[in-house]
């Protein structure tokens, strides 16, 4: 059945940059390869349009689930991007979601809406559908911004991690190495951090200690958010 | 001549929260009374419908325009909102976006499509139409952190100021007093003020020193980031 409107309207679609870290510190990012025109066979983000009866955050996790079986997560809200011709059809206005996830924890079938969907290292990245080189650079650049003034790693790193794997979290996502000392003795000042009684396991050479998030802090520092001086 | 489509689309609107300063360093907002139903008569944020040949951000600063006036500014995306039923009239998602300008430079006129505009102290606001008291308070929020991380007041003081204007702007957009040594301090080492050699005219008692924001480390902290701890 059709629709009919006194004026015209913009098409109304969600996007979602997910973020992922994987078992080798390489920041990643979901991507989906379309399975119709246009830019067909062409990677895109996950994304499509919102329905009448959902809120755009329930549009984003349910096309993100539809097209590459990620649920569980937590969506958060990046831009709408609106250029008046970023999609070759007709007027597409689009709400972009960001989110970071652990990936090893969130397995990925490329479901019925996707020709497939994998996981690109955000260095060796193929050249994307509509805007969404644009998108993707713009939650980059907030999640370098981010990490200056908010905790990071609760969702990306295993419950128990090291020093030197959160240290690459942070060198990855902000592109450049970090001083090994100055690093470990600001993030341990912050009191995000509990010392476990645990060590690694199965590594060759010297287990290095393992670490946790103190939850309470970590979510106190999110809301009052600090300083991380790079 | 009606438009129509194959699915039903949400209407989108654009609404602008302009925060200002007056004279006695209140911190307020541009409203605008509605002339039509919903909410006839209602206090509202200034705002409208996207049109197809226009990107949303020029919509936020025709219908500014059209509503009070006010021109010549620069609009940041605040957030979209999306919930089902924020309109009664239908689903309408609409995209806010946020300003700070000085107020005395921006006079204000209720223009054709609104029964009237005015600046309200954001702590004696009416209630709002729509949703807008909470697009009202997620952009105070904004506002609020925004002061931690980067330089604020380039767009809302006069091009000269005192360092009690510039800790009162601090004051009103946090919510609460600050020691005014400590202040001062933190204030001068950013290196973000350039000392005039002039003092304020026409005041009662003792002079204050005017000072200028160096303009080019107020756009690198702005894009470098700071900690301002309160």
């Amino acid at each position: 059945m059709p629709h009919t409107y006194k004026y015209p309207r913009p098409a109304l679609t969600v996007d979602c940059v997910v973020f992922g870290l994987d078992r080798q510190h390489t920041l990643k990012v979901m991507l989906i390869q379309r399975k119709l025109s246009p830019f067909q066979g062409d990677w895109a983000l996950p994304g499509g349009f919102v329905r009448m009866d959902e809120s755009l955050e329930a549009a984003a996790l349910r096309e993100l689930c539809e097209e590459t079986g990620i649920e569980r997560l937590f969506l958060e809200q990046l831009y709408t991007f609106g250029a008046v011709n970023r999609d070759p059809r007709e007027r597409v206005v689009t709400v972009a979601y960001y989110a970071l996830i652990n990936l090893e924890e969130h397995p990925v079938k490329a479901a019925s809406d996707a020709s497939d969907a994998a996981w690109f290292a955000i260095d060796a990245l193929p050249s994307l559908a509509f805007d969404h080189d644009q998108i993707l650079k713009i939650a980059l650049d907030r999640l370098k911004a981010k990490v200056r003034y908010e905790p990071i790693g609760f969702e990306l790193l295993p419950r128990k991690f090291t020093l030197f794997q959160l240290q690459r979290l942070y060198e990855t996502v902000l592109g450049q190495e970090l001083d090994k000392r100055n690093f470990r003795k600001k993030i341990l000042n912050m009191g995000l951090l509990r010392e476990l009684d645990e060590r690694q396991q199965d590594v060759p050479h010297r287990a290095a200690k393992l670490y946790q998030f103190d939850e309470a802090t970590y979510r106190q520092l999110r809301e009052k958010g600090f300083n991380f001086e790079i």
